[in-house]
């Protein structure tokens, strides 16, 4: 039972359906029918008009973001522990050819506004010092803890008076959405976000993610920046039929609830031993190693994160009784 | 009826069903079984032990390629005509950090050994000048036209003196293996080649390529390189899947050879018109635009080469009565 | 006697006064007096407000200002002899991270406004094709031809109506001005240029170009890139110092309109065998290796240019007396 | 009186006169006669064989040598402090091609062995995260400290087991060796340094430091790397100069010496307020504000490090009466 991560699950039934429908001739690249009713489909979601791109991963997707808002004698800002600082093998300075990463500290992997600026206070002007030209924030965090509009609102109003970027590493969105219950507007674009990595991949999609500008003058140069990655797929097709069938029927947030769902059982489970509120579909806990290795003897497999401290991850498709096995094993220790 | 090109045609029904069958948890990344069945697989079609991975587009695979075997500092030589040249938006570049694509003439897009002799004498030495680490050629040619194996052994003689790699973009190997009718080792490690991108997109695949390495010490890097361009996708299991069956019960050869065929079909009804010699799957011919239009008139769509030369390219599942009714609408000319 | 380049002449003595004079602590970088002065300097000898700074190399100029003016994703139209192709080791490609180089032919190593019509028609639009940015003359070109501020105007014409920003490398920007006897404006922002590489080096500096921005939107980015190349000095007065000392009464034209005139007396001299007119203070002419090996023998210095071709460059310091005899020498082949 | 830095002190007459002396034509770029005394001058400084070359500056030095040292999807570990990290707008990244800085932290600015162990140890293997490839010091440090040669050797035996280059940042190697009394050889080469920035700029040098490689295949690519960065100066011999009028007579220590001397007279004075030891040039203190300025009403300048922080920095030539002026001011804090 696997409970490491929500990266491998199984791709949606719809998913696979919606791809085996996109099997025949069209146009090549993103010229074809389906690539077509992105924007579309999007802004719907957004309720704004939104640009809006396939690409094969999140960390592509934050890069091509990341290059979109910062030059390459710059820097961006981010939580110390980002997936686009830690888990990417520096695929950020590899799109910003060169960018760097300049770390803030926050409990639960967030980056508060008081945070953000002492940072920014910190950071001397100049030419030696490579100067901030945007923030990024992961929604739902590392930690699985979630930004609330209000808080996006904070950090955005200083960037904006600061003339930097905000990027949204939206890997698990989906998550954030289910939970906050709220308009997928209200905690973007409302809320300042000017780019979102729409993640599509850990709810149930097979190969796709989706890029969202919520100004379109920020994509100025991203379609070559995308082709020159090696990421324009000549079938995109099957790429967009990926999004499509999830955000059809609101599908991507079904996923995300369930999924959710899952973690707070397993939270509740653990009361105690939580070391993060459990907001999305990870939890992090306080487990020694003696009592992990129970767990795993049971057939619970899941991540070490630190000494002491495991993370296990709900998937959309984890089946139920695989959590209630897990809760009952968590509460037994 | 469409004969603009390969890239968009539909995938292999047995790739559909390859994804299908792999739509279970597995390991992320490329931890999961099916990628680790792809160095086997790879080495029994070359009869080599080699190093297999999936990538997302060719572009990537070469681009990825020419990062192994040349510094940012240096030169990778290819014909002027090249892929990588002309249609990659500065891929190369962007992944080779600079390296510069220094460009030889000649006949079909091939290079042949005196061109690459010719070039590499007027290349001076010294530190001003980006000296040659790479060659690439692309088998077949952007032309249409096919390496032998003593072509690509001459070549790579040339560049075993210079202490130049070889790299093939085989974006439609296949083709001209089915064309050349020899073992895939003859035409590559047998005859020097370093790195294959074999392609597998334009021959059934749905969004998956693969990168051989024929030396091992050439692949340091490459896993990285991958990450950190976004191409390491968390669900790699289904890019196996696609190469996997499509090597198997060898259908990228029977793939290859029912698209040689039907170019083989419209060569034929264009005897005085051709300009390349048929070998793999594309047709060049000298069309008129006065022609050209009567031919669109009769719903057949195809690529406007140059000034009075077109485009023909037939696809791995082309209906034989496209073939058909295109080869007598063309013999009507 | 070296008629090998100008790249090896001896300083101007006013620019060793210049830098001894400089020899006393000042703020660092470029926030000292000296390099206070640079705008205003040019400015006066421009006849319009321009940005100027010093720079160490006519590499990192032209590099810089290729940076200023193209994306990594685009390309820079030059000539297939340009300097920035042939000899910076790919520094252009570094400096605006992969940027390509569309080459152009032209005699004399001159773009002509023919050549770059055709050439930008030949370029396909879309994304496949990295997409022209910026063109980059040579002043004088490196077959010592010079354009003329007509043929600039027309170059430029062409860039303003396709978006392409305009370059001018004038590493021997001076001979060119001393040629044409105009102001130094009529050949650069009068006629369209957006950023000048003004060299000085070739021209009896020591260690210092200028950089000079036209428009000042343009030089966005440009402190930090130097600095993070490394470029910034950190006792940049030294470097302003020789700038100024060779402003300081025309001296950069009066060294430019000897070395000119030397070259126009080795060219007379070599009447029938010149291979391009003599317009600055490059000879290029048809000597055979017997004959060059006569010079040699006679303790001439140069460069072999091609099979049956030399190169004489004639330096601003050269003795009259070494081009009295010269001219005698290459007269009596 | 200027106590603000080193970086804009005075050039050595010694280099004047070597730079005067230089001002004949020579072969270009690093072909010159003075150039070519640099491997051997260096290697008696050093007691081995050395490869030294002239480059114009500490960043594009320190940059050159983490090129040799780590791949773009590498990690370069450093102190938190460090230069590199700062100071430099992103240098390193621009040169590497985006390997990322790793950030240790640890007391004066040093990097202690223990601090390097678990830096390592709590860097997750795999292509997730850019793996360390070499650790970079600062000798002296930001701070003014010093690492003796057994500290220097406790970090470079962790680097060899682990397969790490060890990078000096030897901005102030000369204010180090003065304090360390001991021989150049003993702190870098013997203690396992590979490559150093030998700093001469900000010891009497006008616009030349000195590239170190202690190992000749690490300069593999050096030359090439520093023509396309635009550092390869056409007039190599002034830069070449620089560096042996230094070296002659030892100029180099005695300058470091009469630098550090004067920074102790200023530590002396200012006892109970210092924040580090005082053992390079570099003086820091807890100065209040208002304290600060009474110093400044005075005519003294200096650097506001942090709140309630300054720097002092004592340069080669700074005249005994202002050291004597200054030690005075601050002992009647």
């Amino acid at each position: 039972m696997r409970f490491f991560s929500d990266n491998a699950a199984s791709a949606h039934p719809a998913v696979l359906e919606a791809i085996a429908a996109a099997n025949h001739v069209d146009t090549a690249y993103d010229g074809d029918a389906l690539s077509a009713q992105l924007n579309a489909a999007f802004s719907d979601v957004f309720e704004t008009s939104v640009q809006a791109h396939w690409i094969s991963t999140g960390t592509a997707a934050n890069s091509l973001a990341l290059a979109a808002l910062c030059p390459p004698y710059g820097s961006v800002l981010c939580h110390k522990d980002a997936h686009i600082q830690n888990d990417e093998c520096g695929a950020p300075e590899f799109y910003t050819h060169g960018a760097k990463l300049a770390l803030i500290e926050g409990d639960g992997a967030k980056v508060t506004a008081a945070a953000l600026e002492a940072k920014l206070a910190a950071t001397p002007a100049g030419v030696h010092w490579a100067q901030p030209h945007a923030l990024s924030i992961t929604q739902a965090t590392e930690y699985g803890r979630v930004y609330t509009a209000d808080e996006v609102s904070a950090l955005s109003a200083i960037c904006r008076a600061k003339g930097l970027g905000l990027h949204m590493d939206g890997a698990r969105f989906a998550n954030a959405v289910a939970h906050l219950g709220c308009a997928p507007a209200d905690v973007t674009w409302r809320a300042g976000v000017d780019i979102l990595s729409f993640g599509f991949v850990k709810n149930g999609g097979l190969s796709s993610e989706a890029l969202i500008f919520f100004k379109p003058e920020l994509a100025k140069g991203f379609v070559e920046r995308r082709k020159r990655a090696g990421h324009l797929l000549s079938k995109g097709r099957y790429q967009a039929a990926q999004l499509l069938a999830l955000l059809d029927q609101d599908r991507w947030l079904t996923n995300a609830r369930a999924a959710n769902l899952g973690a707070q059982r397993l939270g509740a489970a653990l009361r105690g031993r939580l070391i993060h509120r459990v907001e999305a579909n990870e939890v992090f806990a306080a487990v020694s190693a003696d009592e992990a290795a129970v767990l795993r003897g049971q057939g619970f497999d899941f991540y070490d994160w630190a000494e002491g401290e495991v993370r296990f991850v709900v998937s959309w498709d984890q089946p139920e009784a695989e959590i209630i096995a897990f809760a009952a094993a968590l509460a037994a220790l």
